[in-house]
């Protein structure tokens, strides 16, 4: 092996270590807490602490670097669900499924402002093309007629950032978390009379 | 006017301060912001810190009574609901009138963690008073038709909670937030068929 081969498997090792490092401060912000660290990083990702700093300057940069990779893979998956057969049950699974997932996410946002980092960077962008890709999830269900087509991603989005946030607090059970969901469903599924006004 | 009427009248004089610093405290404290301190409310109340703290001994103190009172007051219009004639109105009213209050009782108990006061005090029971009321609030509204008779409290007030949470943020526009609270309404509304398992 050359040089240039021997350069490439440097690289490839550091791709490596970079999703490793990644991975590891996704589960170890995620859970929240007050002992998350980037040294506790390092140390379960098998790395010195430099190899860390090196990919990622600053703690803020790696938390910012855990959500945005969190956020796409969301995206991801949402945009893997626009040709699906029964865009109704994709809709109301995806909109359970990022309910699910909110405690984590939170737990890495909290982490982020507490290192002084910055809400409106990539992290923003990357939540933003969520919003967007659920937005089009919405669309595909009204179309199927399994969501009323009065509402407007706004008001849905707003919801499922609020029910997100309480299903984050772990004093409710999963029992009142799921019921006060299925009230929200009712409310988006198509409505015999309109009621609000 | 003998001693003992001039101490009844120290004592009136005294209890009236206690309610204006409570009145000033809500305003200064209730917007939230950096700059609401206890010199700020002893200024607007005209009375000197010294009898700001004559009253409430500390800063968290003085945020636990105006939460205790916020939240006492909301429990009575709450109670005095209890023998309307239209109960579904009362119900969608009140919740509306709830999340609407949010922003500011939300500032309130901030203020009042960042004071480090506790929030498992007199306030966390005032505020079990005012759940208990909605619920009665609810029951009203179940018995006369306009909520489904399937939805029980704690997924009720996880989802006012969740919302009033939503709404004290102020970057939402009204707008949306009356159209997201009218998706939750319309999902607490009896429903046609049983759509959610």
């Amino acid at each position: 092996m050359g040089q240039t081969g021997g350069r490439r498997v440097r690289r490839v090792d550091a791709q490596a270590n970079r999703g490793r490092i990644l991975d590891v401060a996704e589960e170890v912000f995620g859970k929240g807490g007050e002992s998350a660290s980037t040294e506790e990083v390092a140390r379960l990702a098998g790395v010195g602490i430099a190899t860390v700093f090196r990919h990622f300057p600053t703690k803020a940069a790696l938390l910012q670097a855990v959500l945005v990779r969190r956020f796409d893979r969301l995206r991801e998956q949402a945009e893997a669900l626009l040709d699906t057969t029964d865009p109704g049950t994709a809709f109301f699974d995806f909109y359970r499924h990022l309910v699910a997932d909110a405690a984590t996410k939170i737990a890495i946002g909290e982490a982020l402002l507490d290192a002084g980092g910055d809400s409106d960077g990539e992290a923003a962008q990357a939540s933003n093309g969520l919003r967007r890709a659920v937005g089009a999830l919405l669309r595909q269900a009204q179309q199927a007629g399994a969501v009323r087509d009065d509402v407007e991603l706004p008001e849905v989005y707003a919801l499922l950032v609020a029910t997100s946030r309480a299903a984050a607090h772990t004093d409710l059970d999963d029992e009142v978390k799921a019921r006060a969901l299925a009230i929200v469903f009712d409310g988006l599924a198509p409505q015999p009379v309109t009621r609000s006004g």
